[in-house]
């Protein structure tokens, strides 16, 4: 075997531990919490289905790549739930360390590559990044409104804390997609009173 | 909301249920059977991550697709686990019938698009279909090894089965790595006796 294969083999098995961080969000109308590497999967699955909430020039093949990739540094890092008060910058740091761990058992420029995307999804800053982090806020609203409040009752959110917490990162990518999502969530906060 | 947009948001809500599919390989070196959805986002991670074995001509984008909706008909059909002795044409009509009701859950135009994936992976013919089915076989075995045995146990599986049932569909597609997965398999059949 040569030493790519086996940096690639490493990695790979590696990944699999993302099926064993939890996230907030409950799956399977509130039967259990979410994992981050079946998350991955349904939010890349997202990004594949509405792709016609995109910008004009967003490439859905980058945002797909970007998706898979996105929460392996959970691994190392863990999940902070998006309605947890936590120190953002120390949690940020925790995610670097991971990245350049979790990128490094692979071949030196294929991990360079994986990085980048990695950055460019975090930075949050081109159109597919745009896109992605909407689709990746997004997701969590369906599961919260299958389960009968989720993580929104969990932590107590309100309506104008999912428009400020949730709201404007997806309307920044998908603003239609937004304001279909928005109408579903402001019935169930609506009817609870 | 438009109705494509209801149709789509339909579709992401009942792909959750693919959570709760289990397979016959443990994940997490054992600690619990994989879900049919980490398993679709860890094998998609194996086609980027192992681009560089695929055939000239082959297009991981389309790969990753083909792999991100390959399982979704178990939501209706189950998951049948490849050591298991099994009517295989009940279960492909089980499979047959399961894509027709949830690709039909989308707007008819996408809905189609995605079967014609499906098929093609299914039929397994085209050089993406070959690499996207050698890595859904291949996958396990890393799990397996993780898990001392995994599904080979529960199942008694000898290696000139496994050769048989994977190694054949994974030589075809991605002939390099068979190599390298045949040699890790053997020498854990060997130690085992």
């Amino acid at each position: 075997m040569t030493d790519n294969l086996a940096r690639q083999l490493a990695f790979l098995d590696e990944a699999d531990r993302l099926k064993g961080i939890l996230r907030a969000t409950p799956v399977l109308a509130g039967a259990r919490p979410e994992n981050s590497a079946e998350h991955s999967w349904h939010v890349a699955l997202y990004a594949l289905v509405l792709a016609d909430q995109a910008a004009p020039g967003v490439s859905i093949d980058r945002v797909i790549r970007m998706l898979l990739l996105h929460d392996l540094v959970e691994i190392d890092a863990g999940d902070m739930p998006i309605h947890l008060a936590h120190d953002q910058a120390a949690q940020a740091a925790r995610e670097q360390a991971a990245a350049t761990r979790l990128f490094g058992l692979l071949p030196p420029e294929q991990g360079a590559a994986f990085r980048a995307l990695w950055d460019e999804f975090e930075a949050g800053e081109t159109p597919d990044a745009i896109f992605a982090r909407a689709l990746d806020r997004v997701q969590p609203l369906g599961l919260n409104l299958a389960s009968g409040g989720g993580s929104w009752i969990e932590y107590g959110v309100t309506f104008a804390q999912l428009e400020s917490r949730v709201g404007q990162k997806v309307a920044r990518g998908a603003p239609r997609l937004w304001d279909a999502m928005r109408e579903r969530a402001r019935a169930w906060f609506a009817a609870r009173g």
